[in-house]
């Protein structure tokens, strides 16, 4: 730390992303990526020209991606929303709508305490049901922002949209932030709720369903009058911040939809497999509707299991948070991968 | 604006970028772009699989580029710090580093007054001398963020090496942000001063020199503890905010920097030309060490000039701000494009 940082900042504790090792070794079931590549049309789009016209400035207005994303999605471009990955949306969504405080899960994204903290917003953490499902009451009549992820992350446990639209409804003088990252592998989307209420705020991202996350995009879906918000914030930090060849990929991946949704099928299809296969191995593993599944062996502890795994070289995500800290969250790869993943598994509890 | 939006930033005027028009039938003068693209090595080290890999999250740590470009420029990794765009890190700088108020000329890079607004900083705006170079005895001991960007913009006047540490010496107490975007052009970098001064920060860009504007990577380097304080920022915003292809990108243009610095020489060589026919059009122009000038003709106005170019198929930047209002600035592109320009005016001094 320098001795001219700003006060407020100073005990700021940044967010620890998950382990990006660079040489590759590991079977990597522990940042909630995809194990599919992008589609052969994404692949295409990036060719030798568009690379050439970086030397140009990007679109900042991603015109083109916007209108596909909105014809996607059955809006107007005006309440389609583009940054840098769905974080960077986070991260305005905290500074434009927090001021009265934000609300949010004790077990959830991570990211949302730091960006609390960031810019000094009083934060009220609700504590997660013993069985890890959302106190949906309370959530209600917050007067303040208000932030759920659907599926939660780590539980994976999902909100139905009748749910979703009973704590929106009951928030009408605040923001509701629904970050829907995991929606495609077996939620149910909030954005055809936007048009009814102006206070809804979905975030999406290209990074899990879209195999795009070393891409860095992020959309939001809501009411124009918050897109507008949103937008302002951009413009007042960094308004080229989604780069040219994103924006490329990005077009293409939306023209290629289907590709995409039918890796989500399949990664459902394996998560049930490999819920089934652990509940069989004595785990406890919670309902997920998402790419990853949250599991608790009834005798081995998670840094305990997340270590052996590691030298095995398999890794998975561990958090140290007392509530958790017996369960480790799996990503759900290929099946191979799966295979090996469970294969190593019964090594451990055998050993 | 949204009702929900936080009262500091609803009077907030968001940045203005240069028309980014998306048809490409202009010649295009008007943000500062090289006319030249990346180097072959940049255009082969986008390949197929790096777009297969998008599936991935990218390096958070940058590290591959990170060393590259410690390496060309004499300094450790642990004072460099790299993000999406300059803008970005000029943002974090402001925030991290601009509470006690931030100084800059009142002529300069427009997003400088925007930074300082989002985060309600007061602002000391120091105005250029009348022939437009900075007013240095003004920028000594400020005790608060100052920041110059030298070369400065729109004018392209730069200041020599020892005018630069002079005013880092005298700040001793605060942050001095020199803004190096267009150093490449003919200024003198300050980053060989940052082992000497704790308090220095130099920010660089991929965007000017090295033609990669649409893939958006900036740098800043400086004492590691200023590098830290940046780091923590951009963990605590948006920690995989560089693309990976960007990131390959970045590191091939690292390794072929001659191609780009040979490029910059065309430029210049150029820009010398292009400011010789303007004098002798009657235009005043300005010595500029970047890759645009800023010129006023004896009886044109700078919207006159300004649209009647851009009816002629040729993009040049008007600011309407009065202290400027009689000049445009006009990007170096080749030298095809410049004699297309300079022709154009012909055609207008002459209508």
């Amino acid at each position: 730390m320098s001795r001219f940082l700003n006060e407020n900042l100073k005990g700021l504790k940044e967010y620890t992303p998950g382990e990006q090792p660079q040489d590759k070794k590991y079977i990597k079931l522990n940042t909630n990526e995809s194990p599919y590549p992008p589609s052969k049309e994404v692949v295409e789009a990036v060719n030798e020209n568009e690379v050439k016209d970086l030397r140009l400035y990007c679109d900042p207005e991603c015109s083109k991606l916007k209108s596909a994303l909105a014809k996607l999605y059955n809006v107007k471009t005006e309440n389609v929303f583009l940054s840098n990955g769905s974080d960077d949306i986070l991260n305005f969504s905290f500074l434009a709508f927090g001021q009265n405080g934000v609300a949010f899960a004790d077990i959830t994204y991570g990211f949302y305490s730091v960006f609390a903290d960031l810019y000094s917003l009083e934060k009220e953490i609700i504590p997660l049901n013993d069985d890890f499902t959302l106190n949906k009451q309370a959530f209600m009549n917050k007067n303040k922002l208000t932030v759920i992820a659907n599926p939660n992350a780590p539980t994976g446990i999902t909100l139905s949209l009748n749910e979703i639209e009973k704590i929106v409804e009951s928030n009408k003088q605040n923001v509701v932030l629904i970050d829907e990252a995991y929606v495609d592998f077996g939620g149910e989307s909030a954005i055809s709720l936007t048009e009814k209420y102006d206070n809804l705020l979905c975030v999406g991202t290209f990074s899990k369903s879209r195999s795009m996350a070393g891409a860095r995009l992020g959309f939001a879906i809501a009411n124009k009058e918050i897109i507008a918000d949103l937008e302002k914030i951009k413009y007042s930090t960094n308004p080229y911040n989604i780069n040219r060849l994103t924006q490329v990929a990005g077009l293409a991946a939306v023209k290629s939809n289907n590709y995409f949704m039918e890796n989500c099928k399949k990664i459902i299809k394996t998560r049930e497999y490999t819920a089934k296969t652990l509940k069989e191995l004595n785990f406890e593993v919670l309902d997920s509707k998402s790419n990853f599944l949250f599991a608790k062996h009834k005798s081995l502890g998670g840094k305990e299991f997340y270590l052996s795994l590691k030298e095995k070289g398999v890794l998975v995500r561990h958090f140290e948070t007392e509530r958790i800290k017996d369960f480790v969250r799996i990503t759900i790869g290929s099946f191979e991968e799966m295979q090996v993943f469970l294969d190593k598994t019964k090594e451990i509890l055998g050993e």
